[in-house]
């Protein structure tokens, strides 16, 4: 049986386990990316893994989206993040560089390689034949650590592209086509594997826009076959010899097919509020817009930008839009300001903005109350532009573009059936992507050697391997469905504390009891109590680190949610089951020992734990766990783990 | 008796008054500029004057301090600006269009004009022979409405420039050797009036940079005599026929002299935090770096970044030093794009920015904990850049990019002996300013004729005349030197509410007591009573404002504050002095009634007013106020007489 790209680059890269739709893979990691609002959690535990260099072939840190630097703790971080790249190794992106993607196409990305990021659009250079993924950062931290990443193998879907998109359709137009058709959810557990007559009729960089925007379809990445224009576009950036061919087996088996032909396409927007709301622009045409904002990972590149310029050349925007244009990256703006098109821009009447991810997570041009905002972005959840209750369309560059000279939305056809000059501007890569690379420091040209923290940034805990005895208080004992959010809250204030662990940790639990953060902190171990589905909501790590932090050893709970149980495996923290009746019976104060040799039990297999309460009576509880997860949470939680398995330790379990 | 230049330009628009120093005088007003956070009160009063049109030959509303618009609050300010601007003739500049000094400067600015501006920075175009002084909001707003300005006539002093400026040496340095010798209050009650034979040694721009920053120095204003330099700028312009030869008689008779000899200045820096801790670049050099902002409205033009530019081609800023351009105006940005300057500036590593007032007001790019910031601002008073504790040195553009290039503070002349082809740039003028004028809307081109407030943007209410019968509960007894901080904080959650005095007014005197506002509105009218130095602090024009919106009537105190007193004349409120033992027997919750026809005793100016306490007994208080204070107390304030003046109306007193 013939095999998928996606499983020749698995299978290059497999490590552990087999290629079978929902199995347990590990895989070999290339190259990691990171940015500034996930990097410092990534680097602070790195740091606390105690290693000395990063493992991986190449290793990213970028600074994109904080660039605007509202607040001495964004700028803090960025010249954290800079001494953490020089300590450990890693290439620094200066803030005002660009948004991570960008730059890691024009420089590192490559086919046939594996690529882990800690952010969700980690898929763009799928377009280029890398197999890309976005993860959290501690899966960034241990695979710098040199370990494997593990994921269940997804069902491969074929999406066969046919025919050629006509005049004025674009890359945007096929992804926003993929979520009409699919939805939001329609990728999620899935590999998209575009194939078929339409790829060669694609440009590279507008394969990207199509694979970043795969992530808008839940799709854990999306990729492309490499071909000529695989190879044209890395020697246009000066990397030609990283070209490899790769392409599916011609009787490759797919899990899934989907057609799309190109040529019946046209310009399409994604409405308020959710990227598959999608319809033909000409179907909203007419309402008047505000805001048009061109940039972003998904169409800010020198290719979506120019567009723009050339339909803007020698015209004026609507006095009534204010027109935004934030190139994706620093490389794209000196090329478009070097040929004259930033000029033509600012003539007329774009404000010319850094490269930065900026608007696109809600940071600045805020658009104005009860007004469209048209942006060539990949998301436009409610309220993600910063405002409530706000009205933003995604489209393509040249929708945009058309918005702003009409001051409304209009389907850039009728406008070159209205303008007498004005024609579709087409794709055009530059001969060579010739911008300095001033601002991507190499690690060998570091200028740090060890890390800067300025007072908002904490340490990392990382826990010991388990004891053999572990006992404390039932600190806080807790009903059903406790959520993340009441773990760690997400709102704004407590937010930028994410490089600060002990400063984010007074937080912890704080909606449920205020008291608790201060009182496990004294307490110096114990245990929290509570109903079904403990920790259901996001895949925050914090909220098992914080926990950690405050001195938490163990969680007796009736049910946990999937993935903060995991996290829980990952800080160190033994996730127990009870039943019913034994949560019933204890009382938050009771004093909690696991009978058990802790270390022995969790590292053998052993499933039922005798528990004694109180010195009183005893219960069971139930340790349902992988030895891979076992062997993580012996460890003392995956920072540990990795760093022993770095070591090659045969550690003997700790006397307490 | 000869006259100084001062004098004829007063004399030239003097309309009360006589031109001795320290005797009010008012004088007409030919052009008006407003920015982004003074601008929609000035609006919002022009709206409530009810007046239909801007009377001055130029008003023109600014939006660049909040330019990146971090909250659809800001997107929302904008907005009801540009509608303003329309709907009433003024001329508006959108979002990244510029900071309004460079703006205006650039198309407005001319010879032998006043001009008044809601920013402490208007004195700028006085170094085009502009007299141009910074006013409060409500100022701004008389003056558009047709009324003179009232000012006591300043001191005027006669700086005297001889020689030649030496390489490295720039018009910063000049206002920098001002501020060294004149301290930051060396001003005040002054206007600095430059002559002697350095002056044509000095572009127009250079000169512009000088008196931007005599507003540090606490000067009402600063002004240059008009020349061949001059006329060279405003034809380069396109606006040649503008110009008007100004000199003072050669027998003008100033205040005082003071004499700067150009040839004598070195490169300067202001260290950390006050402008006038100026000392030579050399005493603090090799300090490192971390941040280097370029821009504003001091220094932030064409010929500023321009050497800038120079200096940075085909070198690399250095690796720890963050590097960022703002320009002072789109059309800067726009011909250093043409010229391929922006280009070069991105290549050596700089963050090239939207023009804005940004950083210089603590709008993005705080610098990070613990390091020194080069910037080319005016001001670096502690925390202005967002940080406490922050180092922020004032300079040059030339320092400035020295600093970039050393990545620690150095002396360019010592760089220029280190680096074989380092020069000193010059002053280099374009031959043309060619920038589009798109971002630039005309009052014949406005597109809107009505207001458009978001949520956030209340209306200003406006007093009606005085009644006969002035009575009410005190409803509020406060103890000595209460300030404005008190009366309206000035907090960030409570200034982002600057134009929506209803919300605003929720905070009034909330330090003091959290249940005023809300018992003021229900009484519907009513008194202050406070002790000594009633309203010292800031000019805060809220702080009778808010009071007056809430119904308060008048206040009696021991004593008032001078500019918060002219703010209760400019709003209505009657400021009524008692004596000690008064003041001891009424308590809060006394009913107040004044006696007299209070709108006939205010206008004809009785001093001493008869006023009953709880319809028991009678005390007097006084009310010690011009003729003038007088008539705007009668007509309700500032806003209704200027209105009632341009209406000619001869309003008889009303019923209640």
């Amino acid at each position: 049986m013939g095999q998928t790209l996606t499983e020749k680059i698995l299978e290059d890269h497999l490590v552990e386990g087999e290629l079978e739709t929902g199995e347990e893979i590990g895989i070999e990691i290339d190259q990691v990316l990171t940015q500034d609002t996930t990097g410092t959690m990534v680097w602070l535990q790195f740091e606390a893994m105690g290693l000395d260099e990063v493992q991986t072939e190449i290793a990213a840190q970028y600074c994109d989206h904080q660039t605007y630097q509202f607040d001495f703790k964004n700028t803090d971080d960025h010249r954290f993040l800079r001494s953490a790249a020089g300590t450990f190794g890693a290439h620094f992106s200066r803030p005002g560089n660009g948004i991570c993607h960008n730059v890691h196409r024009e420089n590192f990305a490559a086919p046939g390689k594996t690529l882990l990021g800690s952010d969700s659009h980690t898929p763009t250079p799928g377009g280029l034949g890398e197999l890309a993924i976005g993860a959290g950062g501690i899966d960034i931290t241990v695979a710098m650590g040199g370990a494997p990443y593990y994921v269940e193998m997804p069902e491969v879907v074929n999406v066969r592209l046919e025919g050629e998109l006509p005049e004025w359709a674009t890359a945007k137009d096929v992804i926003l086509e993929m979520l009409r058709r699919l939805t939001v959810k329609g990728g999620v557990g899935k590999i998209l594997e575009y194939t078929g007559p339409g790829v060669e009729t694609l440009t590279a960089p507008e394969r990207m826009t199509i694979t970043n925007m795969g992530t808008e379809l839940g799709a854990t990445t999306s990729i492309f076959p490499t071909d000529h224009q695989t190879e044209d576009y890395l020697e246009r950036l000066g990397r030609g010899d990283e070209y490899v061919e790769l392409q599916p087996d011609d009787d490759a088996e797919y899990d899934d097919e989907i057609v799309v032909d190109l040529s019946d396409l046209e310009p399409l927007v994604a409405q308020p509020s959710m990227p598959d709301k999608v319809v033909p622009v000409s179907e909203v045409a007419g309402q008047d817009v505000e805001q048009v904002i061109v940039g972003s990972c998904t169409n800010g590149g020198y290719e979506d930008i120019l567009p723009v310029a050339k339909m803007l050349e020698g015209r004026e925007v609507a006095m009534e839009t204010e027109t935004i244009v934030a190139p994706g990256s620093k490389q794209a703006s000196e090329m478009l300001a070097r040929d004259g098109w930033v000029a033509e821009m600012m003539a007329a009447g774009v404000n010319f903005s850094e490269a930065t991810c900026g608007a696109c997570i809600g940071i600045g041009h805020v658009p104005a109350s009860d007004s469209v905002s048209m942006r060539t972005f990949n998301r436009n959840f409610e309220g993600r532009s910063g405002i409530e209750d706000d009205n933003v369309f995604l489209c393509s560059p040249e929708v945009a573009a058309a918005a702003s000279i009409a001051g409304e939305i209009v389907d850039p056809r009728d406008l070159e059936d209205e303008l007498d000059d004005l024609e579709a501007p087409g794709v055009e890569l530059p001969d060579e992507y010739d911008g300095s690379k001033t601002d991507l420091i190499a690690p060998d040209e570091a200028v740090d050697d060890e890390l800067i923290k300025g007072p908002n940034i904490g340490d990392v805990p990382i826990r010991d391997q388990l004891g053999s005895d572990v006992s404390g208080e039932a600190l806080l004992k807790m009903e059903d469905n406790i959520t993340t959010d009441h773990i760690i809250p997400a709102t704004q204030d407590i937010l930028m504390y994410r490089s600060n662990v002990p400063k984010l940790s007074e937080f912890t639990l704080s909606r449920v009891d205020d008291t608790f953060a201060e009182r496990a902190l004294e307490a110096d171990g114990g245990f929290l109590v509570a109903g079904e589905n403990y920790g259901q909501g996001s895949s925050r790590e914090h909220a098992a680190l914080c926990p950690m932090y405050l001195g938490i050893e163990g969680v007796l709970a009736q049910s946990f949610a999937r993935i903060h149980r995991a996290n829980l495996f990952n800080f160190g923290i033994v996730p127990l089951t009870i039943d019913e009746d034994t949560y019933e019976n204890i009382d938050q104060g009771d004093e909690i020992e696991v009978v058990d040799d802790v270390y022995e039990a969790v590292s053998s297999g052993q499933e039922e734990f005798t528990v004694r309460v109180n010195d009183d009576y005893e219960i069971t509880a139930t340790l349902d766990a992988s030895q891979r997860e076992r062997d993580i949470l012996a460890a003392g939680g995956k920072l540990s783990w990795t760093r022993d398995q770095a070591e090659g330790s045969g550690a003997a379990p700790a006397d307490d």
